[in-house]
C-alpha cells in the first residue's frame, strides 16, 4: 500500500495515501486492534456527527468566527457523509477512548481533508485549507460533540426504526384482536386450564402492552432531545461564541427535523448519560413485552398434534434438517432472542452510565453501541415478526372448541350460584373420575341439568368484549 | 404449641390455635420453607391488600352483593391491618406460588377470622360468620388482587419514600451548587486535569441528574396507576357485578388518596407487569445517577493528604479498626452499594416480567419484592446520605486553588488566540520541563507575559455561572 | 429506654444500657437508617466472624501477644455467638461502610464487653478488661476480617445448604429417570412435535444439568478457601506476628472443619472479591438449570385437560381463590422465581466486584448479602421442590401414548429408508389432510403397510436408553 | 442480478445465480431482515461447522453409510471454508431460528453445491451429486450440530484468543510487580490514605486476579469439551450408525487438536447450554478483574498535576480535540468499556440459557454470539492494553515519595507500641493542625523523636515483599 505522511501534535504518522482521514484516525487504528472486523463505530453515529459538524459550521459562520466558504465546504462534506458516500472513511471501532475523541477527530479529519480536495487541494499538501481542529471542530470538544451525536443518533433511530416497527406490529395485533374478538377459547393461568376468554381479548393484551411500551419510549424522548453541544471541554462552554449553544441546537433541529434543544445543564450532559440509560430502560420494557408475546404465540401454535395448537402461524421455511415436514415458530425465536439481547444490553448501558467521573463519562461508545443495537433489533424484529408471522395468524377453531368445552374451570360460573366450596367439589370429582362437569354436578345433587346449561355457558363467561 | 383444625377445599389442616390465619396460609408455611427468616412478603403488599379488600367490600356492598354488616366488619379488620396491629398474622414468604394466591388467601383468612372474632365468634367455631372466599374475596381473584396490590404498594412507596428521599438530597445539592457557585476549581476529564469550572457548576450537574431522574419516575406513575382489579380470573371480569372495576378503583383512590384508575386492558394487567418493569427502569436510572454522585463525592474528598482533597465531608465514625484516626466516605459507600443492588434487582424484575404466559404472569412476588426493595433503598439512602454527608460538604479552598493554578489545561484559553497546535506545544513543553505555562509560553516566544496574564484567567474560563 | 455512655476515638455515645455493643455499633445504627427492618447483616456473616475472632485469639495467644485468659474469654463469647445466644446484639444493616468495618467493630465490641461481663465486670465500667481494638481485633483489620468472614460464610453455606439441596433434588430426579426409563413419549423441539424419547431420558437431562452444576460449584471452592486474614490494613500484614496468616487459617480450618488456607496474595484478597464473583457465577449457572427444569415440569404437567398433561405433580394446596378445584404447579413457580432472583443477584455481585479501588474493595457487604441470598434460596428451593413436587411426579400414560402415536415426526425413521424429501412429503400431506402417517405413506405409494409397521416404531427410535 | 431456481421441501426459491447456497439459505435471508449489516453469524461458528461436517463425513464413511468420494468432496469443501475461501457464502444473521437450523442448512448447501461444482457439476444442475440433507447432514440434525459448533467455537476462541491475551497481560504485570517490588508507596483504602505497601505488591494483586481468572476459565473447559453430536433430533441419536457419537467426537478432536469428547448426556446437550453459561461466568469474572485493574491504572496515572500521579503510562495519541497537550488513559477506557460489555453479555447468555424447553434450547445463536463477542473482546483488549499501556508503565518516584511521607496513616505502626487510642489522637491532632505525625506525637508527649524515627518507617511497614 502507498502511504502519505500526516502530522498531529504528537508528530508524524504514515497514512494510506488515498484516504481522507489523518494522523489521529490512523493512530487509533494502530492503538485499538480490538474486534476491528465486527465492532465498527455504528454508522448512525457517523451520520449524527455529520449533522452536528454542519450545524456547528453554520453557527460559527453566523457568529462571525468562521468564513463563509469554509462553512460551505464543511457543509458539503457533511452532506456527502449523510448520503453514505464516505462510509469507508470511518474505520474506527467502538473500543477506543471512552470519550469518543478519536471518532470525533476521524470526522474532523475526513471533513477537513475532503473539503480541501473539493476546494482543489491535494491530500499531499502539507497544509490543508480546512483545519480539523481549528475549523471543523471550532467551538466544540469531543466531550460535547460525542454526547450530542449520541442523542441525535438515539432519537433518530427511535423515531425512524424502533417506533415504526413496534407500531406496525401493534397495528396488526390490534386488527387480529378485533378479527378474533368472538372466538371463545379456554384461558390458561399457571399453564393450567382456567375460565374462558376470547382469542381477541387475549390479543388485546398484547396490543395494550405495546401501546404502553410506545408511551414509555415516548416519555424518554424529552431527555434525549437535550443536546450537550456548547458545553465544550467540561461543560462551561469555553471557546464558544455567545449564543452558540442555543443556536447550534436550533440548526441541528432544522437539519434533522427533530425537536432538539440545548441541554439545560451541560455539566450533566457531558458527565452522565442518564438519558440513554432511561431510554434504554424503555427499550428493555418493550423487550420484556416481546418476550411474552413471542412465547405466547409459539405455545399457542404448538403441536401440530401434541401441543396446544389453537392458532396457525405461517410456514416460512423447512424447520428441521432431520425431521421431514417439521415447521417451527422461527419468527418467535428471533424475537425472543432479540429480547434476551436487549435485556443484556440494558446492563451494559447501565454499568457504562454509572461510571462517569467528575466532568466526563468515558463509557460513551459502549453505551451508544448497545443502545443503537437494541433500538435497531427491536425495530427490525417487529417488522419481520409482523410480516412473516403475525399477519398470517389464524385461529384453529376445532382445537379451540375442544379445549374450551372440556375445561373443568367452567365451574367457576357456579361460584355465585352454589358457592366456592361446592363448586370445587364438582371440579375435583370430575377430574378424579374423568367425567364432565355437568354429569358430576348432577350426580352430586347440587344442581339440575337445566340449571347447569343455563349457568355454565363459555360465551357468557367472557365479559364485555371490548378489544 | 396448641392447634386447632381448619379446612379448605383439600381437607383439614392443623393451625396454631390462636392465629387468625387458616388452612391455606398454613399449607403455604409447610410447603414453602424457603428463606422464611429473611424473605417475608413485604409489609407494603400486606397493607396494599388491606386497602383493596376494604374497597372491594364497599364496592360489593354498593352493588348489592354483600351485606352492610359484613362490609363493615371487613373494613374494620382492614383498618387494623393498616395500623400494623396484625403484622404477625402474615407469615408467608415471597417464594410461594407466583400468582401470590397464598398471600391473597392469607389476607382473606385473617380478615374473615378476625372479623368473626370481632363479631363475637370464636376461632374454634367450625363455620365463621365471614367466609374467606365467598365474602372477603368476593368479586376478586388472586389474579387481579395481587397485581392490584403490586401497583398500590409500588405507587405508594414511590410517592412516600423514594421521591421524597431523592428530592431531599436534590434540594441540598442544589443549595450547595448555589453556595459554591463561584468556587473556581480544576475540571477533570478522563481523570486528567482539564479546563476549570466552579464547584457549584459541578454540583449543578448532580442536581440536573436527580431532576431528570425524578421526571423519569414521574413518567412511569401513569402506568402504575392502572389497577387490575375487576379482571378476576383471566381478565374477563367473571363473577363481578356491573360497574365493579371502575367503582373499586375509585374507592381505592379515595382510601389511599392516590389517583388510581381501572386498567384500560385487564388482560395485560394480569398477564404482564410491564408497568413494574418500566418504573423499575426509572429507579435503575436514578441508581446510575447515585453511583456517579457517590463516586465523585468520595473521590473529591479523598486524601486527606495524598488524594484529591477538594471537599470536606463530615466525619461520622472512626473509619478503621486498625488505622487510628482514619475517616472514610462511608455514606458514599452505602449509596453506591445501593446502586449496585438496584441494578441487580432491575435484572430480576426484567426476567420476571418477561416470563408471563397466556393469561397470567406468575413471577409476581419476585417482581414486587425487588421493586419495593429498590424503591425503599433509594429513598432511605438518599436521606442518610443527605443528612450525614451532603449537608456537611464544604470546599477545601487551599487544595482547590493549588490544583487549578497548577493546571496545564489552562492553555486551552489560548486556542482562540494562537491556535490548537501552538497551545499544545506550550502544554507539552511545560509538562516535560515541569515548568509553568506562563514561563513556557514566553520562552517559546508565542506570547508576552502581559498577554498571558490577560488571556489565561481561570475565573474567565468557567462561562456563565448559572447553577 | 435507659442508656449508658460509651466512648470511641471520636468521643462519647449514648448506648442502650443493657446491650453488649458499644460506641461504634451505636454510631452505625444512627448513621445508616437504611432498610433497617429488612436488611440486617446476614447471620451467616456474624457466625463467620465468631469463628475468625476465636481463631485469631488462639493464634495471637500462641504467638505470645495475647494473654491466655483473654484468649479464653474471647473464645467463650465466640462460642455463644455460634450457638445463636447473642443474635440480638448484631443490629447493623448491610448498607453501612463498604468495608464492613462497622460489623467488624460490632463483633469486637460485643465480644469484648460480653467477655468483660463474663469476667465479672459490669457494662457500666469505664474500662473493660477486654478491649475491642487492642484485644479482640488484635493482628486484624476490618479489611482482612470482613473478606475472611465472606469466604467462611460463603463456603459454609455452599457445603451446608446449597450443595446438599441440589444433590437431594438431583438424586430424586435420577431415581425418576431410572423409573421412567422405558416410558416412550413424544419429543418436543421448538415447542413442536418431534421424534420420540423416553420420559426417563428427558429427566436424565435434568440430572446431567445438576451434575454439571454441582461440578461448577465445586470448581469454585478452591478460590473461596483462600482467606485474607493476615493481610490487615492493606495486604502487607502490618501489625501481625510472624507466621500469623498461615496459623490463623489453620485454626479457622480446624474450627470449621473446612479446608481453609491463607490466601496466596493478600493484596488481591482485600482489593478484589473475584472468588465471590466466580462462585456466584456457578450459582447463576444452577439457577439457569433450575429455570429450565421448573419450566419443563410445569409445562409437562399442564392441563389437566387442555394442556400437555404428560406428568402428574402433587396437589399441595388449592390453586385459586376464584376457580374452584384448580391446582397449580406452585413449586415450579417458587423455583423459577428463585432463578430470576439469583440471575439478578449475579449482576449486583458482579458490579460490586468490579468496583474495588487501589487496596480495597468497598462493596463487600452488598456482595456477600447477595451471595448468601442466592446460595440459601437455591438450597432451600431445591429441597422444597424435591419434597413437595419432584418426589411425587408420575407419568400420565394415557396422554403420553396418545401424543406419541399421533406424532407426524415418527416419519423421521423413514429418512434412512426413503430419503428426507419423500419423508417430508408424507408428513406434510398427512398434516394437511389430517390423516395418519401410515395411510398417507401408503397412499403416496412410498412404502407398504408392512414396511411402515416394521420401520416406524416409536420404541425403536429412542436409541440406547442409558439414563 | 441473475438468479437460478433452487428447491427444498417447501418448493422453489430464486437464488442469486453464482452463489453456492441454496433454497433454505435464501429463505432465511428473506425471512430475517434483522440487523443484516451488523450481526452476521460469527465466522467462528462457520469454521466450527466446517470441522464438524468434515468429521461427520469421515465417521459416516467409516461406518459404511457414505461413499468415499463423497466423504472426500465434503472434506475438501470444509477445508476451503477453514481457509476462509468461502466466507461470502454465509450471509445469514444471528437473528434466525433459535436452533441455528438455517446456518446448519447454509453450511449443508454450500458444502453440497460447492462439492458438486468441484466434482465437475454446474450450479444449474437440478440434481446435485452431493445432497445437503442426505449426504452432508447425514447422521446429524441442526439440534446436535449447532451446539457442537458452539462448543468447538467457544473452546477454540478461549484457547486461541482469550487465554493467550490474558496471559500476555498477566506476564507483563508480573514483570512489573517484580520490577517495582521495592518502590514503597502509600496505600489507599476507601480512596483514603492508608498504610504503605510497595508498587510491586499492588501490581501483584492484579497478577493474582488474572491467575485466578485463568484458572476459572480453565475450570470450565471440561464442560465445553463435551459435544452434542450424535444426539441428532432430540438426543436419542436417531438415524446414526453404531458408535457414531464417540467416533465423530474423536475425529473432531483430531481435526482441531483439542480434547473434545462426546457429551455424557445428549439430552442436556441439546436442551440446555449450561456449559456456555458457566464458561461465560468465568469470562465475566475476568471482566470484573479488568475493570478493577483498568480503574486503578487510570487513577494511579491521573494528573498530571492535580491527580494522584504515581505512575506514568504511555502517551499514545492526542487526548483532546479542544485541550491542547492533553493525554488520556485511553487503553484503560477501552478495557473498562469491554468489561461493561462482557457484564451485559453475561445477562443475555444467562437468559438465553434459562429458556430451553423440553428437548431443545432455541436461544442458541444469541448465546454463542454473545459468548464469542466477550471471548474476543477480552482477548483483544488484553493485548492492546498490554502493548500500548502496561508495558510502558513506570513509577513516578517523586510523587510516590511525597505521598507516602505525608501520610498520617504511618501512625498505624504505633498501635502495637502505644495502643490504638493514643495513636488515633496523634493522627487526628496532626490532621487538625496540619502538622506532621512526628511533631504531633512528641508534642502530645506519647513518644520521643528517637522512638518515632525507630518505629515509624514506611519501608518497615510493607511486610515480606513476595511478589
Amino acid at each position: 500500500m502507498e502511504y502519505r505522511i500526516e502530522k498531529d501534535t504528537m508528530g508524524k504518522v504514515q497514512v494510506p495515501a488515498n484516504v481522507y482521514w489523518g494522523a489521529q484516525t490512523q493512530r487509533s487504528i494502530m492503538n485499538f486492534p480490538i474486534a476491528q472486523d465486527i465492532n465498527k463505530m455504528p454508522k448512525e453515529i457517523i451520520r449524527a456527527f455529520a449533522y452536528l459538524k454542519k450545524a456547528a459550521a453554520i453557527t460559527n459562520f453566523e457568529a462571525g468566527v468562521l468564513a463563509e466558504d469554509k462553512k460551505n465546504l464543511i457543509g458539503q462534506v457533511c452532506d456527502e457523509i449523510l448520503e453514505g458516500k464516505l462510509d469507508d472513511q470511518f474505520p474506527l471501532v467502538v473500543w477506543q477512548t471512552g470519550s469518543g475523541t478519536q471518532s470525533n477527530m476521524n470526522c474532523n479529519e475526513v471533513v477537513a481533508y475532503r473539503a480541501h480536495v473539493i476546494n482543489g487541494g491535494s491530500l499531499l499538501d502539507e497544509t490543508k485549507y480546512i483545519h480539523p481542529n481549528d475549523d471543523v471542530n471550532k467551538s466544540q470538544s469531543s466531550n460535547d460533540t460525542f454526547p450530542t451525536a449520541m442523542h441525535i443518533a438515539a432519537y433518530k433511530i427511535l423515531v425512524e426504526v424502533t417506533i415504526p416497527g413496534i407500531t406496525k406490529l401493534r397495528n396488526t395485533l390490534d386488527a387480529k384482536a378485533k378479527e378474533f374478538k368472538n372466538v371463545v377459547k379456554i384461558g390458561r393461568t399457571h399453564f393450567m386450564d382456567a375460565t374462558p376468554l376470547t382469542l381477541g381479548q387475549e390479543f388485546s393484551g398484547y396490543v395494550s402492552q405495546l401501546d404502553h411500551g410506545l408511551r414509555a419510549i415516548n416519555n424518554t424522548l424529552a431527555h434525549l432531545s437535550e443536546l450537550a453541544l456548547g458545553g465544550t471541554a467540561v461543560g462551561t462552554g469555553i471557546n464558544t461564541p455567545k449564543g452558540y449553544s442555543e443556536n447550534v441546537a436550533k440548526h441541528i433541529a432544522d437539519l434533522t427535523g427533530l425537536p432538539f434543544v440545548t441541554a439545560e445543564n451541560k455539566f450533566e450532559a457531558l458527565a452522565a448519560h442518564d438519558a440513554i440509560v432511561e431510554a434504554h430502560g424503555a427499550l428493555k420494557t418493550v423487550a420484556v413485552s416481546l418476550m411474552k408475546i413471542g412465547n405466547d404465540v409459539r405455545m399457542l401454535s404448538s403441536g401440530p398434534r401434541s401441543g396446544i395448537g389453537e392458532i396457525y402461524i405461517p410456514d416460512n421455511e423447512p424447520g428441521s434438517s432431520i425431521m421431514p415436514g417439521k415447521v417451527n415458530p422461527t419468527q418467535c425465536e428471533a424475537m425472543t432472542m432479540v429480547a434476551a439481547q436487549v435485556m443484556g444490553n440494558d446492563v451494559a448501558v447501565g454499568i457504562g452510565g454509572s461510571m462517569g467521573h467528575f466532568e466526563l463519562n468515558v463509557f460513551k461508545p459502549v453505551m451508544i453501541y448497545n443502545f443503537l443495537h437494541s433500538a435497531r433489533l427491536i425495530g427490525d424484529v417487529c417488522v419481520a415478526f409482523n410480516d412473516k408471522c403475525a399477519e398470517g395468524i389464524q385461529p384453529l377453531h376445532e382445537n379451540i372448541k375442544k379445549h374450551v368445552n372440556n375445561s373443568l374451570m367452567l365451574v367457576t360460573a357456579l361460584n355465585t350460584k352454589i358457592g366456592y366450596y361446592k363448586s370445587a367439589e364438582i371440579a375435583q370429582t370430575a377430574h378424579k373420575n374423568g367425567s364432565t362437569l355437568k354429569e358430576t354436578a348432577i350426580a352430586l345433587g347440587y344442581l339440575t341439568a337445566e340449571e347447569f346449561d343455563a349457568w355454565v355457558k363459555p360465551e357468557d363467561m367472557v365479559g364485555d368484549i371490548n378489544v
